[in-house]
Parts: C-alpha cells; sequence; structure tokens
C-alpha cells in the first residue's frame, strides 16, 4: 500500500512537552514499539540522553524542553532562584554525553532567561515563547532544507545513507515525490545501534520509499558496482572549517564516495556558534558492551576487550557539500 | 592465565577425516560451543558448505577430505564406476557456494584419480596418499607463510584484521613471540556472520594475544587516529593480476589503508590456478536473512529489503603484498 506523499516520520519531531512532562521517542525500543519515556525533571531528561533513548535532532529538542520544563515547575520562583535552577539543568544536561554540543544551546537558553529576568519579564513565559519562536524558525527552515537537498537529486537516483536523520530524509523524498523524481534509498544498517536498520529502514519503508539494507562493511561493494548515485548523511555537530562530527562509520563512506566520486552531502544541525576544527570535537567512547552484546545476545566470547568510539570526524575535503539548518 | 606459546588455533586445520566420517568444525556455534558436524556424504558436506558450517581454508578441505571420503565408501567400485561418483561428489561440491574456486581443488582430486586409474593403480588407495602429501605441502608453506608475515611486523605493532584467517594470525603470532615481538590485534566485528567477534577474537585470546573488537564502521576512525600499524587479512580466492575475493568489507578496509598509507597485506590461500582478474570471481549473493535477522533477533522492521554480497574484490593496486601458499 502506497502511504500519503506528505507523511511526516515520527523521528521528525521526537521529543514535545506536555504540561510537566517531555515526552521522548524511546528510539531504542524502534520499530518494534513506539513509546514516548515521560520524562519528570532534568535529571529523567540526562538520563535518558545518556542512554541514548534520543540522539541527534532529538538531543536538541531535550535541551529547550527540558530547560522549559524546569522553568515551568518553578515559575514561582523569584528570578534569582529560577536562573540557578536552570544553570544546574543545563549543567546535568550538558554532562550527559560529550559529543552533541549540548552547551551551544543550554548557554542559549540560559542568555534568554537572563535577559527576561533583566527587563524585569516573567522569565518562564518569555522562555515559552522564545523556543516556540525557535523552533518555528527550525521547522522553516528544516523545510527549506529539505528542498535545497531535493534540488541535488535526480529523478532515478539510489541515495545512500548512514544512521538516521531524524525524519530528514523522508521530509526530502516527500519533495522529491512532488517533483514526481522516483527515488531509492539503500540504508547501512549502523552498528552497534542499528539505527539505520531500526529506525532509516523503518521511516522511509512507513513513508512508501523503497529502502534497502546493507551491513556497514558493503558500502565499498555497493558503491563500486555503480548501485549509488549519492550520499546523504546526517551530522551530530560541525565545525567551523566544515568538518561533522557523526556517528561512527561516517567517515569511511566519506572516503569511499570520494574515491568513486559519488557526492557527499552532510545535513547539519543548526548551530548557533562552533569550534573551529573536528579536531577540537571530543569523542565520546561508549561502554564497549554496547558492542558486545545485542539484544542479550553475546556476540564475542567473555572476557573479550571492546572499543567503541560513538562517532568519528569526517574532514570538509571529503564533503562535497553541507547543507544546514541557518539560524543565524 | 598465559597460555603456552606453541598453541594452535582449532581453527587452523577445522576439518577432519576419520573412517567414513568427515568432521567439519561448526563455526556457526563458535565461540560458544566447539561442535564437530559429521558427515557422512557428499550431500551433507555440500549442504554444510552452503550453510557456512566453515569457509575459506576449511572449504579447501572439506573438498578433498569430502571426495577422499567418497573413494573410501566405493572403493570396491570398479575404476570408470568409482570416478563417475567422484564426479558427481565434485559437481554437487562446486554448486555450493560461488565465490570459493572449489572447482580448482575438484579438478585437482579428479585429475589425481584419472591419472591412478590410467596407471591401473587403486584409485582410493593412491588419493589416501596424494592428498596426505599434498596436505603436508600446504602445512609446511602455512609454517613458512606465517614466518614471512611475522617478518613485516614490528615489536609493538598493532595488526588490524577482518573476518577469520583460519589460524594463521595466532600461527604468526606465535611466531612473533619466538622473535619476542610483543604485538596487539584489533578484530573488526564482520558483520553479518561475526566471524571477527565470534571467531578471531576467541582463537587470538585463546592463544594468549591482546585483541579489541571493533565495529566494522571503526576502521577509518581507528586508523586515522594511529591506533593502527599494519592490516592482514585472509583472502578466499585470487586472481592472477593479484585482485583478491575475501569477506565483504575486506575492500573498504584496503582503501582506508591506502589513505593512511597503512601496509595492508592479504594471506591468500593456495590456487593451482587462477582467474586473470577479480572481475572474473563470481560474487555470492547470500540470503538476506542473514542479514536481518540475528540469532533469532529481528534487527529491522517486517518486510524489510536486504541485500548481502558474502565478499568484495579487493584490487591489486591497494595490496601492499600478498602472501600465498605456494604449492605450484
Amino acid at each position: 500500500m502506497r502511504r500519503s506523499s506528505s507523511r511526516t516520520s515520527p523521528l521528525a519531531w521526537p521529543v514535545r512537552i506536555e504540561g510537566e512532562e517531555v515526552l521522548i521517542l524511546d528510539e531504542t525500543l524502534l520499530p518494534q514499539k513506539v513509546h514516548y519515556l515521560k520524562i519528570k525533571d532534568y535529571h529523567e531528561a540526562a538520563q535518558a540522553l545518556a542512554q541514548m533513548r534520543t540522539r541527534a535532532f532529538g538531543q536538541l529538542l531535550t535541551v529547550f524542553y527540558t530547560l522549559l520544563l524546569t522553568a515551568r515547575k518553578n515559575k514561582k520562583k523569584r528570578g534569582e532562584a529560577l536562573l540557578k535552577i536552570l544553570k544546574d539543568a543545563a549543567g546535568e544536561i550538558e554532562r550527559s554525553r560529550p559529543t552533541f554540543p549540548f552547551q551551544e544551546f543550554t548557554s542559549l537558553v540560559l542568555h534568554w532567561a537572563q535577559d527576561s529576568h533583566r527587563k524585569g519579564e516573567d522569565i518562564t513565559l518569555s522562555l515559552e515563547e522564545r523556543i516556540e519562536e525557535f523552533f518555528d524558525k527550525i521547522r522553516r527552515k528544516g523545510q527549506l532544507r529539505a528542498r535545497e537537498a531535493a534540488s541535488l537529486i535526480k529523478d532515478g537516483d539510489t541515495i545512500l545513507t548512514h544512521c538516521n536523520v531524524s525524519g530528514t530524509l523522508v521530509a526530502i523524498g516527500n519533495v522529491c515525490r512532488e517533483q514526481k523524481k522516483e527515488i531509492k534509498f539503500i540504508a547501512t544498517e549502523t552498528r552497534p545501534y542499528l539505527q539505520g536498520a531500526r529506525l532509516t529502514a523503518w521511516e522511509l519503508k512507513e513513508a512508501g520509499f523503497p529502502v534497502t539494507l546493507i551491513a556497514d562493511s558493503a558500502v565499498a561493494r555497493v558503491i563500486s558496482e555503480g548501485m549509488v548515485d549519492l550520499v546523504i548523511v546526517g551530522s551530530d555537530r560541525s565545525a567551523i572549517n566544515g568538518d561533522i562530527a557523526n556517528k561512527i562509520g561516517t567517515y569511511q563512506i566519506a572516503l569511499i564516495a570520494k574515491e568513486f566520486k559519488i557526492p557527499f552531502y552532510a545535513l547539519t544541525q543548526p548551530s548557533p556558534k562552533g569550534v573551529a576544527s573536528g579536531k577540537e570535537i571530543p569523542i565520546e567512547e561508549r561502554d564497549p558492551q554496547e558492542l558486545l552484546i545485542y539484544q542479550g545476545v553475546k556476540i564475542a566470547p567473555e572476557g573479550t576487550k571492546g572499543y567503541y568510539p560513538g562517532f568519528d570526524i569526517t574532514p570538509s575535503r571529503y564533503i562535497t557539500k553541507s547543507i544546514p539548518i541557518e539560524i543565524g
């Protein structure tokens, strides 16, 4: 059954706020179960981030909604006290994982809060408005970004992707559909968390796009066989020189794409500021057990040592074009 | 506990013959269970090959032992009748999987059988002798190959490997130990069958060598971070121009190694003859279910399409040096 051409991926906006709860779509349970975690405070939010219940754009949403949640729950507090609580919340969120630039976003919210306080405004009300406005801009710019990416795709193209770009490939596919361009996807499974299999294959299939899953090790083979026209990946963080940090495995795909002269496009996160180069981006080292055990099944003999860098840095020279959400 | 310095991997000679049974070490059950399949005839042998119960060098052994088994079971038959049965057995083995050059080895055995028949010798007895002699040569040349490979390794080196080279890395490591060279290994997990996790990490750990497991997607990261001094992989088949066919994922490792100017060595199978170039090597396409389901756990939503080429071709220009077992 062909789905409607404007179907949006549930991953496009995986976190929201309802009253005094932040709802986080638990990506670790997808696609078997579409379940939203009910986050009551910033401690729970930081824990959900550390456990990778959401990633990438979901992390950005979690920052804003969790700080807004904190403000809502403490709106009776006087200004300075509320600012202090917001700062504590920001600190705990920033410490949850190293690679995503949490601090760029927490400092934006804290700046908004301080600014309202200085002007004598109600901090919580002011944050409600500013965050809504910020997200409206992201939604609009996100649509523009999807159009820009779609303009790089020709009728009949096959797009290779890695990990998951939070609903953006579905948005791009929808634009291609409007433009009567038939496109296909090849998704890497993206070990060890299998976001390619569990999230990307799922959201593209749900939206009615043809998608074929491959092992991460099959990229050189499919590209060398002429099965891929372009690569599109996301990015968890960008540097000013154009380097990007993204899910481990992105770097080698970029390198292979360059070798075979296939365009490699990176959809980058909105970024209020940034570090100078990829070298300055700290790379998270996850618990090797996440590599060594999959859904309770041990994949290596007891006591095997593992090394699991969660991300890698793709130098800008391998990136044909970065397509950012411009919010500056 | 440090193991003895001359411990041999059970994977070094994973198939043997005992009376009228061929015993195949079932790699799919490793490392949890060390179990030998008891093969009664060539039909069962072909099935075990198709199900990937053994691979690479184990496939070579299976060819010889299965044809010898067939000869033993039919030794009372007159010459022509026995030759016919051997030819049937060879045909069924050759059809089990496409990438490994079964035909190179079956035709060698058939040639030996025809030769003895022409000379009026007992075919079965003659095969016993010739196969034993052939394997003696492989054992000797295999030891020489391990020494040659070890000579390329320096004290303190870290060796990255992919899939499993049937005990050869342990043999190389043992030579390094004799030479007082401390070495370490990084093994890719090698999806989807996880031979790197289940076989390579296991045999190296059992033999007392330090080994760290990484996802297939982490190769560019670990090499770019200077964590690897050289790459050693095996090969299921070589072409005369130096191209090799090996487990899917080998090609991209070679490409990354070249980019970072790390030597890439291929331990190649004994090969009586060969095709001109890698382009002529047929690449097996395995059932996508082997990618989509791991030990009963579905890793992708129901109905997802998968593509699972079992091998890729690494062009010779990416290979610093091939280290063959010379039997010519």
